[in-house]
């Protein structure tokens, strides 16, 4: 088992082992055990965000800041990008200057393999979301935050709610979740959910899941899947009715199940405006989580 | 008397000693015997501009970072705000990532209510001026400056001229400055005041003021209400011959009296080119007090 | 002699003996001996980039922070800027700020100078590029770089091929080299050259200039000047064939000739894709050497 990788990109090779030793440094850092102590000498960081982000950004902002490195916010829009530079000869460029950790959201799938691929780029690369691919920083963060509720995963129930083959959560989380022993099932519009799901739980109706999961966890609906012909024209409406956590279906939910979701919520469309900071909701604790996740990837990455 | 508030969004209903508090602080962090130390645990506070800021902007930069605080800028166009998330949603995410001060300009009237009205909301927010309401750290440098150079408030004859009726500094000002015991006159196109403003003072015509007042406050004229039609198409040279400070208007002013502007100064506008960096101009001074001020405002938000 | 200069805006009225203590410093920075000690007072740095960089925005900012100064990171589009705000008045505001050490890169040709010329103005300003004017940080870098390859500048022969007469790399380099000892040819299509340049080398073709030189320096082709009726139409394609380090051209190159490039480099135009990262290139070694050039140039204008 090795602990500690050169670049995070992915996690879906990752062991169980190694999971867990992220989560329990990423507790650590949490509850100030972690032992970290800030570099002697200046470390760089390059956070480059080719889509827009609030939480990821931010969160690896603060996570890059409490390690004490020096933090680079390479703004895109006014940089050579603009001309045509391309993401390889960019990250060239960063290495050459002594950035050591480049954080990247891209719209491409899997552009990070140029860059590891790269005998001239040095630095580590950290995969901030990319295309429809992987979002492997969110996917540890929601461990952690299941972890800290229920302490082991084996015999959970776990409802993953929404656009199952759009979103770069669903996979990675289903996929790990399944891996330590959860029980994963899956809802929202059966258009938008994909066969290759199956190996790693069930689609059901999610008035079936509501009332026996431990962990609801809705995705957000991208703005532009809805009205439109190819989903039936349902509105926002429709949606939070047929797919949603309403109020109602909340009602049903176990006694100490949670809520989940990634964030941005469409406030009322994937769960009821109420239910985002109600006692049953972990999103903003997530928000907190995401944090420590980060620090331990920072760290591991470091090393 | 609480010297400490948890947000600082108006002044309004400070009471002079808490505003006059404020200004000893205030100077005493820009002659250096504030005593502040610096945090031994790092605090973060986030700049949130949604409107266009030079100075406020760079000057609440300057303070944070000379109080040792952490600063996260926050990117509006590359985060999630483009996507349509709420300011709410926003600080709420903000806040849950660590972050104990929030620095916010907006175009909303009083977007800062459902912010210190939340229970899931902890960390402080600032404002950094917000629609056509107010601008209260503006308002703190502005007394700054005129305190240092007559010392005390009483017997002052100040005149605020400009667009009265728009302007987010006129009010705080003029409502601060005579609780404080100065005579406040306001002048610029009747058009663009508002009687109720009759409380904090008179207008008079600008040639009646400019020879008997100590402060000639100029408001910065907004481009867009130029040469329309609901004002009578006047241009930036009428303006400035009818109601701005003219060379010849500024050879009249009382030998001690001083030049005020917010900025950023239409030259030849509000007043002529050459009086901007003039003697009698204290606009310079402003921007550098703005600092000070705001390092008062952010040490009584941290207490 | 002085070593100091308050600003640092072209390198062409520089001594030879001002420009080696330059690359002295530069190359002690790179090495570790420079004995620089972080300021114990807080110094602030603003860089404002007016036109879209990469390299020489975030190499400014590693050094910037490498000695210890604290940056503010000017954004141009969220600034009054965007309001008609000038560039001087922006400068002015800065400078009350407490701002020490402004770096800016304009479109405006020598737009320095009403900065440098101001009274009210107090900061130093560091050139980051004007216009088609100068570039004197990618000239110090390049120096540098030529310095620690051959050790010494007499007897070296230069090729600068491209946009001669657009470039603002072209001209300082030249300049600088002649004076140094080397001796500097120029080549590139002939309608791109001006005869002004005669005073500092001789054109040549570039097959003549391939197999003798010791550097080929490649100028970076603007996307603009392609395809147009008065470049004769020709292509990207047409360019590099015609113009360009090909990998046959590549192939006469003396044993110890490097290739040079200012980047962004538009592969398979000045040079072949290839050779971007071939043993004979050193454009990696030029970014990561303009860290240690703007080292030694931020020292000399806060001494």
């Amino acid at each position: 088992m090795t602990k500690n990788r050169k670049h995070f990109v992915s996690v879906e090779d990752f062991s169980n082992e190694e999971l867990l030793y992220l989560l329990r440094r990423a507790r650590k850092f949490k509850n100030g055990t972690a032992g970290w102590t800030m570099p002697e000498k200046q470390i760089f960081a390059a956070n480059l965000f080719f889509e827009n982000s609030t939480r990821t950004h931010n969160s690896f902002h603060v996570a890059e800041r409490k390690m004490g490195l020096d933090v680079i916010e390479f703004n895109v829009q006014e940089s050579a990008v603009s001309k045509g530079e391309t993401l390889y000869d960019t990250i060239l460029t960063l290495d050459a200057l002594g950035v050591e950790v480049c954080v990247i959201r891209s719209g491409v799938d899997s552009y990070y393999n140029e860059l590891i691929d790269s005998e001239s780029i040095h630095c580590a690369i950290v995969n901030g979301g990319d295309g429809s691919g992987q979002h492997p920083s969110q996917c540890l963060l929601d461990l952690m935050t299941i972890q800290e509720e229920f302490g082991d995963f084996s015999n959970l129930q776990i409802a993953i709610v929404g656009d199952i083959a759009h979103s770069r959560v669903a996979r990675s989380n289903a996929q790990m979740l399944s891996k330590l022993g959860a029980r994963v099932f899956f809802s929202g519009p059966e258009k938008w959910y994909n066969p290759d799901f199956d190996e790693y739980g069930t689609w059901k109706p999610i008035d079936e899941l509501v009332g026996t999961v431990d962990v609801m966890m809705l995705l957000r609906v991208q703005h532009e899947r809805m009205n439109t012909e190819e989903n039936d024209n349902f509105s926002k409406e429709d949606y939070h009715e047929q797919y949603g956590l309403t109020l109602a279906r909340a009602e049903k939910m176990k006694k100490n199940a949670i809520i989940m979701h990634p964030a941005p919520v469409n406030r009322d469309v994937e769960l009821a405006d109420a239910l985002v900071e109600a006692p049953k909701s972990r999103i903003v604790k997530q928000m907190a989580n995401g944090v420590y996740a980060r620090m331990a990837i920072l760290e591991s990455v470091l090393s």
